[in-house]
C-alpha cells in the first residue's frame, strides 16, 4: 500500500485513514471516540482528508472522512472536527503530508509533570524524529490547551521545535507530523514511547 | 449495526452486548466471570437485556442475556446477575438506555486513593462525557460497596453528579451509562482513561 | 466446548491446555517456554494430562501433551515438566480438577514486597474465587521457591488458605487451581488482578 | 516451521525474520522502525540474513531481509541497518544462530537507573536464559551507547557475562541471542520480563 498521498482521492485516503485509526485505537490512544487524522491531498489550495468527527476510531470505514481547506472547513463529506483547523495550520506551517492527534495517557500525565517541556536527549530512540542520539537537547513542547484553533495553532507555532514533529497540548493529547501518514505513524509510536520512557521516573 | 436499542429483539441486544462484552474482555475489564453489560429494550414497562451470571465475558453467545423487569428479575431467558437490579435502577433513574459494569484495576485503585470522590478539571477528555474542557471542575463518585443492590443503589442515587454518567463503587468496579450500547462503551472508555491518568499520580 | 474433564481424551486434554495456554501466552503470563498447564482425567488412579516441557506456550498443539501419574511421572507421551509433579499433588491435595502455573511479573513483585502473604479483604472480585466480598481477610501464602517438588509440595500443603484456589512462589510465579479448565483460568485471571491491584500501592 | 537456520536460504530467513519481528512488534517493542533481527546462514563465511533498515517491523515481507558479510557489509539484498555489523559480531564472538534487537522502554528505564549493570538472583525466570534460579548471581550488562559499532561491539565484548546472552546498551534497547530465531525469541521475552519485574521497584 503506497502512502504517497499527492496521488489518492478522497475515498482512497478514508481507507488509508481508517487503517491508522484503527491501529492507533487497538493501543488505546483514541479511547472514546477521541483524536483524528488527515493527510494533505494538494498544497496549492491546501486540502486535507480528515477522519470524521464523533465516530469510534476503531471502526471507521473509508467513507468516514472529510475533505477540508486551509482553515478547517468542509469541501465535501461529512462534519469535520473543529480540530480540523489545527490540522490545517500544522500542514501549512510545518509542511508535513499527514497529521496525528491522539490522546494518550501518558502526554497528559508528562505535560502535567513538565508544563515547561519535556527536554529530551542522548536516547537513540530520537533518530527515529531525525534527532541525533547523542549530545543534542531538543524539547518537546507543552502548549496550554484551547477550544479556540487559532489560539491553539499561534501557541503551537511559537512554541515548536522545529527539530521536533511534534507537541503535548496540556490537559489534551499528542499532536504529531510526518511526511506521509506511514511517518508520521512512526513518529507518533517514537514520541509516545519517548513519553512512556520519561513516565517511569527513572531520568535525570 | 444500529444500537438503536428501541428496534432490538432480546436476542438482537444479546449479540450486541456479547460482542460490547467481548471488547471490555480484551481490555483486561471483565476478568474471571466478572461485570455485566444492559440495554434498554422497552421503557414503559421498563425492560433490559442483561448479560447472563457467570459466564467468561469474552465468550458470550447471543443467547446469553435474559431479559430483566424493573427490580431486575426475569422475564425471560437465564439467571440475571443480583447486579440486574442495579442496571435497572441506574436505567431509570438517569434515564440511560445502556449501563456498563466492569471491573478495572484503576477503579479500586482510585477507589482507594480518593474515597470522597475523584475530582477532574480541565480535560480535554472530559468532553467525552460531555462535560467542558474547561474551569469546570467535576466529580466521579465513589460510593461504598453492598451486596444489597437497593443500599447501592440508594447511595448511587445520593452520590452521583449529575454531569458524571458513571460511578466508581469502592473495592468493586465501574458502573457507567449512556444512550446506547456504543455511547456508554465511549463513556466507559472515557472514564477508565482517566482514572488511568489520575492512576499516574502527576495530578495536582 | 465442554470441559467436563472426565469425559476428555489425551489429545482433547491437549487441545484444551493448548488453548486455555495460548490465552495465558497472550496476556505475557507464560514469556519464553515459562508455566505449564494441566488436567486431570482420572482420579483412582490419579492421572493428569500436563503440557510439555520447553515448547512455546503460545504455539502448543493438541499433540504437546503427556499423561502423568501421581508423581508427575509420564505414563504416556513426551518429556514432562519437573513441576507435573507439583501439579499432581495439587490436584490430589485439593481435589481440583485443573492446576495453572504461570510466571507473572505481579506475583513475583508482590511476594518481594510482602514475604509472609499478600492479605486481602473487601474486594468484590474475592467472589471470583468462592470469597466473600465483606469482612473476610483471606491470605494469599507466599512460599519459598525449590527445585525439589516435594520441598516445593510441602510448604504449598503447610502454607495455603483452603478458602484461597492459589499460591505465590516467592522468585519464580503463581499456582492457581479450579475445578475445571475453565475454573482455573477464572481463578487466574481473578489472582492476577487481585495482585496487579496490590502492585500499585494504594492499599493500606 | 522447522528454525533449524543452517537449512533456510535467504527468503526463508526472511519470512522467519518477519514473522519474529511482527510478534516482537505487537509487544510494543519495535516502535517507529526500530530494532533489527538476524539468523546466522553460514559460518565459514559468517553470513547472516537481516532484517532491511527503515521499514515497519510489524509489515516486513519475507523479501525484507538482506545479507551481510562478517562485517555487516551487503552481499546481496537491499541496505543492512549499520547495526548488522554488531549482529554479526555478537553471532562471532557467541556462536549465536539468530540476534535479536528491540528497543524497550524497560531496558533503557533500567539502564538509567542502574548504568553499572543489573543483578539478577534467585529468579525462577533465570533458568529461561540457562542461568540456575537458585544462589548464582548474574549480572546483565549496561554498556554506553555509540553510533560506531566496532566501540559497541568492543564495549559488549568487555562487558558481557557468558552467563547471560545479553547485553542493555543504554539509552538504546536489548540485545539478545540464542542458537536460533525461537531460542532467541524466548531469551529476549525472559529478559525482558526480567526488566519488567525490576522496574516495578519492589527488588532489594
Amino acid at each position: 500500500m503506497s502512502t504517497d498521498v499527492s496521488t489518492l482521492d478522497l475515498e482512497e485516503a478514508g481507507a488509508v485513514l481508517a487503517a491508522e485509526s484503527a491501529r492507533f485505537a487497538s493501543f488505546g490512544w483514541m479511547r472514546g471516540t477521541s483524536g483524528n487524522l488527515s493527510v494533505v491531498l494538494s498544497r496549492d489550495p491546501l486540502r486535507l482528508a480528515v477522519t470524521a468527527s464523533g465516530h469510534d476510531k476503531g471502526e471507521l470505514t473509508p467513507a468516514d472522512v472529510v475533505l477540508v481547506d486551509e482553515r478547517g472547513d468542509a469541501v465535501s463529506g461529512g462534519r469535520p472536527s473543529a480540530e480540523a483547523a489545527l490540522h490545517a495550520r500544522v500542514a501549512a506551517l510545518t509542511g508535513a503530508g499527514a497529521v496525528v492527534h491522539v490522546h494518550t495517557v501518558a502526554s497528559v500525565a508528562l505535560g502535567r509533570r513538565s508544563p515547561g517541556g519535556i527536554v529530551l536527549s542522548d536516547l537513540e530512540m530520537l533518530k527515529g524524529v531525525g534527532v541525533p542520539a547523542h549530545g543534542v537537547e531538543v524539547t518537546l513542547p507543552v502548549i496550554a490547551n484551547s477550544q479556540d484553533m487559532t489560539v491553539l495553532g499561534d501557541r503551537l507555532e511559537a512554541a515548536r521545535d522545529v527539530r521536533m514533529p511534534a507537541v503535548v497540548v496540556a490537559g489534551h493529547g499528542l499532536y504529531v507530523w510526518g511526511d506521509s501518514p506511514r511517518q508520521a505513524r512512526h513518529h507518533t509510536e517514537v514520541v509516545e514511547w519517548l513519553l512512556e520512557l520519561e513516565l517511569t521516573g527513572t531520568g535525570r
